[in-house]
């Protein structure tokens, strides 16, 4: 796992909290299936995910255009769905502008 | 583990993203102990919070200055020199202004 390679912003960040239902149920399929089609969709910047009880998604995009591009997408949609209806028990979407961004690594 | 609780937008995300050393070192007592001091930080709005390899905190404020005065805690600062000391080997800071948030629960 690795950080996302954002560019100086402003640019737009997707923080996507979730809480699952028990068992996989198709959900690691097309999870996979979906950060392929992600990696793929323009402006689409990089992603970040972890998971320990809460899930945390935080999806990096040029502009919030591209966000909401990424919503629409008819595949990602339906994935939509089935989440609401197999995957999540709850969750939570807020886009954000990143303003400010810096980094430190060990030497 | 639970969603931070957020008012209508527009409010402020930090975004921390980490990579761990390996062990602990004092990192769960000061980690528990930030947790307990943020609780009490005038306009922090809540804290979301998983690791699997990658770690991702978002920290919500009311605005980008109470934000800037928890960085400036001074038990804070001295936690963030032992971060980079003994607990982590790279971490990463966005700083973003929230503009939209919608949910979803299970009916």
């Amino acid at each position: 796992m690795e950080f996302a390679q954002t560019p100086e912003p402003p640019y737009t960040a997707v923080i996507f909290t979730s809480l699952r239902t028990d068992g996989d149920d198709g959900y690691a399929e097309t999870s996979a299936r979906m950060a392929e089609l992600a990696a793929r969709q323009p402006g689409l910047l990089g992603i970040e995910s972890a998971r320990d009880g809460l899930g945390i998604t935080v999806a990096y995009f040029r502009d919030e255009a591209s966000a909401r591009s990424w919503k629409q997408v008819t595949e990602h949609r339906e994935a939509q769905r089935l989440g609401r209806d197999r995957w999540y028990r709850a969750y939570r979407v807020r886009v954000a502008t990143v303003t400010r961004e810096y980094g430190w690594e060990r030497p």
